[in-house]
């Protein structure tokens, strides 16, 4: 039997189902933020699905969860193939992004045992913890920290809004999965593949089931201050406020102006704007605001980055702004002969495949530095994310499904 | 024994510290949001305080509490002369904003009592519920409700940030002070006077301890929600977004242009900016600011309130604003005679007195609907307000209670 072919539409259908159930939304979307009370609920689950198929279940110290496959006549000391994704979102997340990279991954790996493959490797399916970053910033701890990019001691004393320290919030997910082993970062991989919707409408408007992604964009996030007075609103004349809104508008106006691309390639966003005290009838104090700035080109980050620095050096309307950098990644380009590897596999089950660049970080991005890692795209509707109307179609889930149990059957293979 | 000699710096400074034990901030400023622990602790204060001077306790439907004298040989069927103003603060509020006008009103009815003298009328004590309207906007609710602009049923169904629902927080507060006897809204009154901080610079400059304040500039609150849609950061080109966040900017920065006032006198605030979902990797689906406007010309305000609208009006970057007028008040004169008898009473005490407009408004702004109404200010250091480092000196505080004592006497006298 062809392992691909012991894929299950309604079981993968029924998986994502369950997995929607934890942080859902009265829109149909995922909030599910990582390390809340919703997230521990939908580890349990995937441990769960990892006992009913017999893995070994491990985690390590920021919380990654990994589900180990050894199969008959496998060599347990050999470097494992690893597959997954993540499952925390976006506080106006859908039912796809990150989840479906760990539930096909479970998917695959059902697959493979139903059909009796023996691949000389172990197969681990694995949860990352925290690459949306919505809760405590930055994104993609889990991998960064696997991959020794990032410490759990430098990440330790984040707080989210509402003051919570990463470390407390971490503290209580570990301890509520006693039954997980733990285990170490930086354990050596053969392979690491991540599934994953688009996320973009490339795959959509060309109408091809597959991406086949070369690698990712440079990406570098910013937290920006500006600081005023909080003065009253009805009694302050004009030349006297130092207000910090104004300021900061005036800051992302200039901001977006120096920007512009007239090819559209440059990703420049403002998505969080944060003022104190913002009250109606108080000129603010104090605005913080982030930007995200991603380009395939290194050369061309470092040179936007440059005026983004000159413009928020200068004093606006009596406020100054200071600018931290807190997330910092060139562009990656994948294994190429893992990326060819899931090319020939993917033409061997007769799926039109695109080859595309990444727009969106993801946890590939941290693996691309430890082991060979390549990713693998589905349609995206409407090129919708981060947004309760994400949606992929079963057939194109499928289709991603069976090709991972391919890629992985391939490269775990004798 | 001239009652404004009973006033007591000592005790005057006692209570304005006590007062700002109830919401204390770590830097030395006060956040007592209405209905909230603090505002009930602080409300529990004042009945202690009332009950020691032998005063009469009055609460009604919105929570404003009186405290009532009736003087020996007083007529307690005569309106009363009532003096006060409100206990509740800006997030980032200092100790003086409101909570000095009740002080000040405690202190010059001890001297009253202390005294021995004995004016005909009733003389009460007003702290009205939420005068900032910075939880649950608009402001001045307690004296809107009492002088009939509003009903409580109009305002209960308002929500604060976390969804607490107006109602729901004033039934708490009620049930909290079972002492207090109920009345209801709209008694006549004889006169209003409101003693409280410039929160300008105007007095400092001029180096005089004491405001008369002819009246209060006109002011219109509007809600303005910009509709986007949520994207991904890293994969959506800047042609496919509606990005609410960056359409919000382009508005604001539009009508602050549109509103630039030679003169510096029209007041054009953005104080309060939310975002949804407020994430750094995630286009902005909505975004909600507030404009504050004022100025002493209704015509001028109606111009601009009329450009505002406009500019609302017109489609930005594929996102629709709607603007929601919550608050309108136009420009107010006090009564001729009170302000003329407070001027009087001011020469009286040797204290130099300059003639001012307000620029904040203040729960006089309802009440001068309601009876004849007038108000006192007292210097601010440097015109801050909203903000903890507010500060008045003590010898101005105790030259503003020592004429509102004159005045009380006065206006309630033979």
């Amino acid at each position: 039997m062809n392992a691909a072919d012991g894929v299950r539409r309604e079981r993968l259908s029924w998986r994502l189902d369950r997995m929607a159930e934890f942080g859902a939304r009265p829109d149909g979307g995922v909030n599910r933020q990582i390390y809340s009370d919703a997230d521990r609920a939908a580890r349990g689950e995937l441990n769960r699905w990892a006992a009913d198929l017999g893995l070994e279940l491990y985690t390590d110290p920021i919380a990654n969860q990994f589900f180990r496959l050894v199969p008959e006549g496998a060599d347990p000391r050999l470097p494992p193939v690893v597959t997954g994704s993540h499952l925390d979102s976006q506080p106006t997340g859908g039912r796809y992004d990150g989840v479906y990279g760990v539930v096909a991954g479970f998917e695959a790996v059902a697959a493979l045992i139903e059909s009796g493959a023996e691949p000389k490797r172990p197969i681990e399916i694995v949860a990352w913890s925290n690459e949306e970053g919505s809760r405590f910033a930055p994104g993609c701890m889990g991998s960064m920290c696997f991959a020794g990019a990032r410490s759990v001691a430098d990440l330790a004393d984040i707080t989210d809004r509402d003051g919570l320290r990463l470390q407390d919030e971490l503290d209580k997910t570990l301890a509520s999965h006693p039954q997980m082993h733990e285990r170490g970062f930086g354990l050596p991989v053969r392979a690491y593949v991540e599934l994953h919707i688009e996320q973009g409408p490339v795959l959509e408007k060309l109408g091809k089931p597959i991406g086949l992604v070369r690698g990712i964009q440079g990406c570098r996030w910013f937290n920006v201050t500006v600081e005023g007075e909080a003065r009253h609103a009805g009694t302050t004349p004009l030349a006297l406020r130092r207000d910090a809104l104004r300021a900061a508008v005036g800051y992302i106006d200039e901001l977006q102006q120096a920007l512009e691309d007239p090819d559209d390639v440059i990703r420049f966003t403002v998505g969080r704007f944060d003022v104190s005290p913002n009250a109606p009838n108080t000129v603010a104090e104090r605005v913080g605001f982030s930007i995200d700035l991603r380009h395939p080109d290194d050369a061309v980050l470092e040179a936007a980055a440059a005026r983004i620095g000159a413009i928020l050096s200068l004093e606006r309307g009596g406020c100054r702004a200071t600018c931290e950098r807190i997330f910092d990644h060139a562009p990656v380009q994948f294994d190429p002969d893992l990326f060819a590897a899931i090319g020939d596999e993917g033409r061997a089950l007769d799926l039109a495949c695109e080859t595309l660049m990444s727009g969106a970080f993801h946890d590939a991005l941290f693996m691309a530095d430890h082991c060979p890692t390549a990713m693998i795209f589905v349609p995206s509707q409407d090129g919708i994310s981060h947004h309760p109307s994400e949606f992929t179609a079963l057939s194109d889930l499928y289709d991603g499904a069976r090709l991972l149990t391919r890629v992985l059957e391939k490269v775990a293979g004798p």
